[in-house]
């Protein structure tokens, strides 16, 4: 064994070995044997811990090599850390100040040491408890539309974006976790699926309906084939940390090259999820102005996403895609606005289609979400997940014929009322 | 100077050179110092060598570190022999016979040792000749369906998929090429364009049609993101020779991960360029045999591709996409047709925006098709390339709107009878 050979940090080790490197010793200050080292991992593939000493404080996050949450029986290499970290170089410089800022990366180690957030909360708990965060939708539409646009071919150079591309395709094992997890496994009796017993009925329903089945793999087909943008590849409510104030995209371990439309489903879908679950979360009184809220969030983040997308494309459309030679320089400026809206159409349609299947994995799957986890009544908890898995099957098998998220979101408040249910479907 | 280092081969030094290697020596046979070595490259980027010995004969084709079409003045670098020698065993192993076989590959010098194709010629010689060639279509029908299939997440696996991925994104430059020749610069007054000076109306009109150009730049764009399969890349008739009882694909060195849709895209529209120049080509008398004989191949490649690609779909989709854990494994047959369905559609739709800017680029821009090139009457060529050009503009902005190459060909013989196109718009 080498130096250089991984091993796992503890809280006890970590003073010691990071206590050497001047990026890390600098930032905390003071002897490292004095640092305050807490481990606050939650997640399913890596060991977090928080250092604190006399001048300041970061986060050292480590990967495992193999998923947490089943233990050592599904190994995951540890060049997942090196993805992380390539993909918040780029993340913070297509979009300054979303992400954590990176002060040292270890690739035998598979650690990244990053800025602490505090007093910053997991966005998925905050509206879990009900808070109403007043920059999340501003700050993700920006978010999205800076990383993707930034990230594609209407903005690199054509070589640059190749390269790029091939340094994330090896990004195999956690790309297949996505494809078999996310797209496949929740439409038939996969093995490490579960879902709450009430919904067996409804289960049988989705998982016989064809044409829902189809529509998931051609989801998948372009998830696979489509390698538009780096895109964050787990952009969902559990990645994103918070306060009123402020707002940070983490964990992109599994960045790729993949279809922008990705990031936007899958973070809408969430926001979905968390209106569908809200009548679980009633204990301390109505969640009438959340529901009203996070479909507002829903409306105003793909708002501002478009509009961020479409000033990037008049002012930064720098690639080989849709050149200013063929559009503004022949005054044509209203063909390149045709053509954005082509694109965005695009994106439109196949964000619907992302945000339906990622429903339908958080409750069919294997990966549930807190959102409706932590509703303790099960008969209620059905309930809520009825009406989420109806909605995503409807958005993703008619997401061709749908014109606005206006006409969505009343069709997700009917039904989270509970009127668009057969009759006598769930108990 | 290391040994290693490239150097051009002649036909005086191929033989002291390549007599050393006993993959070649053995093909050839005899002493090396009698073999009668050719030079034989008629191309754009590369020598070809036809060496024949005692006992038989191969080709040694080797790039050069420029386009030979341009001079020095225009590098391209050689490694793009090493994408053509990988692309050659790749489709050699996906639609066996099809291609060359190949007997040696050298990367520092840039060259591949292969079958001599005897007495084969260039299919687009044979198809200007008015040579009614009985295979074609069936055999680039098949070779079509068998290497965009096998080459895609519909058979590979996913992990090798993605490995091949990133070893064909550095064949930048020849993307490039293509990037920037067929999708940009037919579309505006790029300085190496070239065209009929008898065109300069319709020339004037299509870089006006904001349509056109929109989904031109929508064709790029799938081009650039859609990383399906493993594209040939430069599928047009000079990329075929021919016997009449033999057809092989050369020429890969355009090979890259595209939609499968570039490729036969690229194919029908050399085969409706051909047929837009046979009245060209009647001083020997009517052509109108071969013009229906090139219709029906179109219709019969477009059918053979459609066929032999739904019997893999049935028998050899071992790919992560539209796995038969979802559809056959669930007594759903069905709903793999209806996918296959589907995906076959996808294909169509952007097969027709291919061909469509192929056909402009090869009239509007840098690199011209003998079919036009060789009618001599300018006037008359100018008349059949205006039809061409009508036509791609139809089959491009209209593709959505069209259900059957039998439609589309009715389109073809009515332009190509010159009742398609504005009275006295050419002269």
């Amino acid at each position: 064994m080498t130096d250089d050979a991984f091993q796992a940090l503890t809280v006890e080790t970590l003073p010691r070995r990071l206590g050497a490197v001047a990026a890390v010793a600098e930032k905390v200050g003071g002897a490292p044997q004095g640092w305050k080292v807490r481990e606050v991992g939650d997640g399913n593939l890596n060991l977090v811990f928080i250092v604190e000493g006399e001048t300041g404080s970061l986060v050292i996050k480590q990967a495992l090599p193999y998923v947490r949450l089943v233990g050592d029986s599904w190994p995951l290499p540890l060049k997942r850390s090196f993805f992380e970290y390539h993909a918040l170089t780029r993340q913070e410089a297509r979009a300054p100040g979303a992400v954590p800022k990176v002060f040292h990366f270890d690739e035998a180690q598979a650690l990244i040491a990053m800025e602490y957030l505090s007093p910053h909360i997991i966005l998925r708990r905050a509206l879990i408890q009900g808070q109403e965060l007043p920059r999340i939708a501003r700050d993700l539409g920006l978010f999205m539309a800076r990383t993707l646009f930034r990230g594609s071919d209407l903005c690199m150079k054509a070589r640059e974006r190749k390269a790029d591309l091939a340094l994330f395709a090896d990004n195999v094992e956690l790309c297949d976790i996505t494809e078999n997890l996310v797209f496949t496994d929740p439409y038939f009796g996969a093995p490490m699926n579960r879902h709450t017993p009430q919904l067996d009925p409804l289960v049988a329903e989705l998982r016989a309906d064809r044409d829902l089945r189809v529509e998931a793999q051609r989801m998948k087909h372009l998830f696979a084939a489509n390698a538009e943008t780096l895109v964050h590849g787990d952009l969902h409510t559990g990645s994103v940390m918070v306060t009123a104030q402020d707002t940070r995209v983490i964990d992109p371990e599994f960045a790729f090259y993949g279809p922008m439309a990705f990031d936007v489903g899958m973070l809408l879908a969430n926001f979905w999820m968390a209106f569908f679950a809200q009548r679980g979360h009633e204990t301390g009184g109505s969640r009438a102005g959340m529901r009203a809220y996070l479909l507002n969030v829903i409306e105003e983040t793909w708002r501002v996403f478009r509009e961020e997308f479409s000033a990037l494309w008049r002012t930064e459309r720098t690639g080989m895609l849709y050149h200013r030679s063929l559009y503004e320089e022949q005054n044509d400026t209203l063909g390149a606005e045709q053509a954005l809206g082509h694109v965005l159409h695009g994106v439109w349609e196949d964000m619907l289609g992302f945000a339906g299947v990622e429903i339908h994995r958080r409750i069919l799957g294997l990966a549930h979400n807190a959102d409706f986890e932590d509703i303790e009544d099960v008969a209620l908890r059905a309930q809520c997940e009825a009406a989420a898995l109806r909605f995503g099957r409807h958005i993703a098998v008619n997401r061709r014929h749908v014109t606005s998220l206006g006409e969505i979101n009343q069709l997700a408040q009917l039904l989270d009322e509970g009127r668009g249910a057969p009759a006598g479907r769930l108990s």
